[in-house]
């Protein structure tokens, strides 16, 4: 197969980081633009890979804006993950299995991303795919699903059977409230629209809570009592966070895995540290993996299997083209309960 | 023996919680009353003890301010801890077994502080204690040695040689460079004036640093480079601690076992606990001795042969009258680097 010398990708404007701003994207110009770029060549133990679809995360949007904790390459593709087709590898066997494969990739610490018709990423980051899979499950196979098993996971460890999600209604807590309710869990999840609770009480949410109801407070407290719940998964922090933390029972683990409130928490509690023996720590997908190779290869079969069976399945919101994606993605991404994605 | 049946004591006048103020303690009046009470009986697990001294720790003054994670009672005696004789026992063969001896105690839960004539503790909160051990050193005995040497295990088990230490010049802080010292660690003791660098660094400190001097935040820096600590025993919160925490590099672990500083810690780097395995967590000594009793045994059998063969050593700022405490205690208190005891 002949490869281009050139290709088309959405390249970063910003270097390094930048300072907290909101979360969603009011628009792409700031961050990327459309842009023409050399199609790279992957070292020893990478691969390069024809993007078939590359999905949008929130991490995504938070590391274009230079608010997530790896510094940014400006001049380089933006996108996390996505699904295509190997098309060449470097000359490390573990690398050369992969030619011809179509698999699911995460571009991590390569600095080229999936927002382009060509990817690079590390062999150990990419998943060689089941027949079956949807290239929608499949472009967003890594980020969300993984870190779903792996912090459920974290759950189950501890024990109680309740426990608590923020941005309940984003696509990575959906596939926590499958998990959980297939194995009797009990997840309390809050949301910001009344709409969302009805979908996600139907997926197995024990509890969903609006946190722009009037009765938000009281409800909390109540809902705390009765079920106990000690993981306080959150991807938001700041202080609606805080009030959850703060009124959670002896024992609490607040795990922050993602930042979308930009005002920072704050720590009025020490003394339930102290006496409630609470703690609070992060999660970070690389980070898990990293320490759990074991734990890595049966999540990524499950979370196959679960698309391909239909126990999980991505909603999608739109699919967008390369092209278009200057134009469109903010807007496609303003729209609730879905993913997009770009198609190069 | 007979008892009398009322005593002198310092008895709280406030009930429950209240809002945070200054750790420091302005003023006896607000908080305590000298008065008389009746000489309390001890239930079946407990001890009744002649009280000989007892001592004024930061969680005494905390507590008496509503501040503490326990809930006051109004009217009953304050001080969490002394030495004395026990002159009665409750029916259970575990209390029995301390009648007549010489004990250090601390009355946790009981509700009957040592600040009296007479205080109750529960047996299992009592240490018999070994010939040649000191009034002063046996009153501060439980709270300051034992948090010590829990604390210290924390640092060993985590493995990096170099910590940090807020409150650097307090009693406790000083147990634990010298603990540190013996096994080749690396304290680095945050400080608020000047004269507590050459004691803490003749003790064992590795460095000192004085955060009110105007080039802490550099000196800070580049320690933290040089040494690479990676626990944090805080006894501050606060912009202090938060300050430190962030500059600590990865997998740093705050623990937080007071809160000398009123003005809440504000989470600025949540992307430090999701990027760089970040964490904080609280130590409370009552849970710690709960669940280590094994841990608990040997450390009191340490903390008493340390004192005894003067490896460690209270130092004495006032040994006060219970008839003169409400004029001259805070006083004594706001000197530096010593204890204050009270003498029923």
């Amino acid at each position: 197969m002949t490869l281009p010398a050139e290709m088309d990708a959405l390249l970063l404007t910003g270097d390094g980081y930048a300072a907290p701003s909101p979360s969603h994207l009011e628009a792409m110009e700031p961050y990327v633009a459309a842009g023409r770029i050399g199609v790279p060549s992957p070292a020893a133990t990478q691969l390069l890979i024809k993007v078939s679809l590359a999905s949008i995360n929130p991490s995504d949007v938070m590391f274009i804006k230079g608010m997530y904790g790896q510094p940014r390459a400006q001049g380089q593709p933006a996108g996390f993950e996505g699904v295509g087709t190997v098309v060449a590898t470097g000359d490390d066997p573990r690398a050369q299995w992969f030619a011809g494969k179509r698999v699911a990739f995460a571009t991590g610490l390569t600095n080229w991303g999936s927002w382009a018709q060509y990817a690079v990423a590390e062999a150990a980051a990419c998943i060689p795919l089941m027949d079956g899979l949807r290239d929608e499950d499949a472009a967003a196979m890594i980020v969300n699903p993984l870190t779903a098993i792996a912090m459920f996971g974290i759950v189950k460890d501890d024990g109680a059977k309740a426990f608590i999600l923020t941005a309940g209604a984003s696509q990575l807590c959906k596939l926590i409230i499958g998990l959980a309710k297939e194995e009797g869990y009990r997840p309390i999840a809050i949301v910001r629209r009344d709409d969302q609770i009805a979908p996600l009480t139907a997926l197995g949410a024990a509890h969903v809570l609006n946190a722009e109801a009037a009765d938000y407070k009281a409800s909390l407290k109540q809902v705390l009592k009765d079920e106990q719940p000690r993981i306080f998964l959150d991807a938001v922090t700041g202080p609606l966070a805080t009030a959850i933390f703060d009124a959670m029972p002896k024992r609490a683990r607040w795990i922050i895995y993602g930042r979308l409130d930009a005002e920072p928490a704050v720590l009025r509690r020490p003394d339930h540290l102290i006496f409630m023996q609470k703690s609070i720590e992060g999660f970070w997908l690389t980070d898990w993996m990293r320490r759990n190779p074991e734990g890595r290869k049966q999540a990524v079969l499950d979370a196959q299997k679960r698309f391909i069976d239909g126990r999980w399945k991505t909603d999608v919101t739109a699919i967008v083209p390369l092209a278009e994606a200057m134009r469109r993605v903010p807007g496609e991404l303003a729209k609730p309960n879905g993913k997009v994605f770009i198609k190069p």
